[in-house]
């Protein structure tokens, strides 16, 4: 028997802000799995900035099509298996999301582990928004003993899990974050060193305070004026990864960047962009350190849980660009 | 016996364009050479653009002080040795420039090999300007098979060097310059694939009408519009060896940067900045490789040579930065 499942399409592709007209609900017959599928339930789905690229008409990354469902993570639990090694009940990890039902191959999903850890977890701290901050910490940046780091966007699930393992490794560690709660949540539960409110001052005066010898890595999340900033305070061969400018996300008009990139000769900095699907082969390092680390307690994680189900996604998605969540930001499907 | 030497010396930091009053011509003894020492004639001095850095209060490298010479890159004959291995007569490489004689000791000078290449290529296409196009070129954007590559500035020292180099190892190459002549000259007598003149228009579009496929590398000389535009036409997994940014060397306050940085995160872009201080150890690749083309003819260089030795320095040093130059600039001393 199919399952009768409610979905989000891209009504249109927004200007600037996403506004709710740019989403419709709908409501379609989900097939029972055919041999080697399965039909999974959503149990939680992700909304992620990213996102935010693939509604323009152009993003390096596949784009959602107009009429047609979003797409994106999701955990889910398996209710029908056609495939070997799946049975109802197991939980899985796939990229169905915005949907409350989905048929799928079943080598389109992951097995999640029965253990300690919540199944939301594996949406944010160990799934690919926790690869991300571990691959930009530790490849793209070049993570190296000594250095002092600035991670913007800071109580993001990337940002906070970024800065929480260069503090295991040993670093002085900077964030920034967008309120006083979120500023207090970085250096009280997290541990940074520093942190600041970047509505309350100039990013580059409050960074200079917090970082007053200067900083050899920034993992940017923000972009903007938090760029040029980072470079003013970068030492001699800092490196920049590029993970994501929200700032710039719905802006209408491209903004002016960095008027300091001409310290990136003499200072000899690199600034270097990445996205995380190139680098799956990290997966297995950072699922063995960092689920150790989560499964003693010493990486924590919060989440920002929405609940009801595929109706309040559209509006999560929207809360999300505004900064309305601390760490991962999530739906919860009844 | 001492030698009466003029020199030229900073008299007043310059805001914006150098002025003439920024500096001062002066006339010292220089004292015979000591022990160790020698004592050279400047045959030709070098002006370059990242001179016009150490002329202000702050620069990633030593800068010039108010009343003392300027010093940079010269040629010379020993006129006088306290030092073992050198002999009246001998030509040497220095950084005593800007002044008609200097003292120093041996081992801050190289003595250039006699062959028959023109001792003022050892200021430019054998010199530090060669290794800086060798080094940005392979090592900070690492040249690989296939790459479509971008110059600016290229009728520059540095910049028609990168591009030969680039044609040399089998590559398709665009420059870009500031007149039509120089433009023919990239294209008819150093073989550059395609090349424009970036007063004719927006950047961006010559560069895609250059490179409508896209680029892999862009060696960047210039900054400003010259890198949004390559940033916009860089492929995936792009590279930039950022050189210089003469475009806003003379700017009184910081010009905004390229808008289009958030490119660098989807197409994993790298901008990586060098000074070529940091790389002597390539020099002897480098002039294995370069001077087996300099002797060849198949690397071809102009000089810009000023005569009129130290008085004519000044207005050559401001002429090179308006771009009167083609190819190295340099001054003859009679």
């Amino acid at each position: 028997m199919p399952y009768s499942s409610r979905e989000i399409r891209l009504a249109s592709r927004p200007q600037g802000e996403p506004q709710p007209s740019n989403f419709e609900l709908a409501e379609v017959d989900v097939p029972d799995p055919a041999e080697g599928e399965i039909a999974v339930r959503t149990t939680f789905m992700s909304v992620d900035p990213y996102m935010r690229g693939r509604m323009n008409e152009k993003s390096y990354a596949q784009v959602f099509e107009i009429g047609k469902p979003l797409f994106g993570g999701a955990v889910g639990e398996v209710v029908a298996s056609g495939a070997e090694g799946f049975a109802p009940g197991d939980v899985v990890v796939h990229q169905q999301g915005w949907r409350e039902y989905a048929t799928m191959p079943a080598n389109h999903a992951r097995k999640v582990p029965a253990g300690g850890v919540p199944e939301s977890a594996y949406l944010g701290v160990l799934g690919m928004t926790g690869l991300t901050a571990y691959v930009g910490l530790l490849d793209i940046a070049g993570l190296k003993d000594g250095d002092v780091v600035f991670v913007s966007g800071a109580a993001g699930a990337v940002g906070s899990l970024a800065g929480q393992i260069a503090k295991l490794k040993g670093h002085t560690v900077i964030g920034s974050a967008g309120s006083a709660e979120k500023v207090a949540h970085l250096v009280d539960d997290l541990g940074f060193d520093h942190a600041f409110n970047y509505n309350d001052g100039p990013v580059g005066k409050q960074l200079r305070a917090a970082a007053p010898d200067g900083i050899d890595v920034y993992f940017d999340n923000v972009g903007g004026e938090h760029l040029e900033a980072a470079i003013f305070s970068l030492h001699p061969f800092g490196r920049v990864a590029l993970c994501g400018a929200i700032s710039g996300y719905n802006a209408k008009e491209l903004e002016p960047g960095p008027r300091n990139l001409h310290l990136c000769v003499g200072n000899r900095l690199t600034l270097r962009g990445f996205i995380i699907s190139d680098h799956q082969d990290r997966f297995g390092d950072f699922a063995r350190e960092v689920g150790a680390w989560v499964a003693s307690g010493d990486v924590k994680f919060r989440e920002t849980i929405v609940d009801g189900g595929i109706e309040a996604a559209p509006q999560a998605f929207m809360d999300l660009l505004r900064g309305a969540n601390v760490g991962k930001m999530l739906v919860r499907f009844g």
